[in-house]
């Protein structure tokens, strides 16, 4: 078929072993390499986070105090988008991710809730 | 009305300024202040990912290569798995928020993609 597309010709071309050159796969590894070095330091600190988070649902359970705190929360997304845009990250990214691990955070807080009532 | 439930009661008390002790509202503080630390350092240790991935999002672009990669990515889910157990962070939640990331520069490379092409 040499009629196909150029576009599929150098997809295909391109996703086979060796078709890379060499230059091209080093500077991939190393930036890949960096990747996987931040995303260990990512998932540390978001252990480090949610063992202070646990520590907080134990509080709330205890003292009777609701799992979610919606002022807390405007807080928090108005000064992570406020940081994120100084570290040129996307603000709408970073309030997006923060719902992500609040919303599990809250699912724990109800979990340590109904196991203390 | 005094027939109200105890839990309801507690929590109305519970979410009224000055009802929670001191001592509790300073270990709040205390841990919302570790959490705020963190999500600072993980802000910016993303912003310093998407640097990298933006990295990778022009060289593929420019090589044609395609932005996602199954294999790549199955490798990055199942180290992370491993790391998150290690450090005692839900694995799953691990992956899922992987996945959250991954979606996010996958869309950047369409984006550079489109650009270059």
């Amino acid at each position: 078929m040499n009629n196909s597309a150029p576009d599929e010709a150098a997809t295909a071309a391109a996703a086979t072993p060796g078709a890379v050159d060499e230059s091209v796969a080093a500077e991939l590894a190393r930036l890949r390499d960096s990747i996987d070095n931040i995303d260990a330091a990512v998932v540390h600190m978001l252990a480090e986070r949610f063992k202070c988070t646990q520590q907080v649902g134990h509080l709330k359970a205890k003292h009777q105090l609701p799992p979610a705190d919606p002022t807390r929360e405007a807080n928090q997304i108005a000064r992570l988008r406020q940081l994120a845009e100084n570290a040129k990250l996307d603000p709408a990214f970073a309030e997006k991710l923060l719902n992500f691990i609040i919303a599990e955070v809250i699912r724990h807080h109800e979990t340590i809730a109904a196991g203390e009532d």
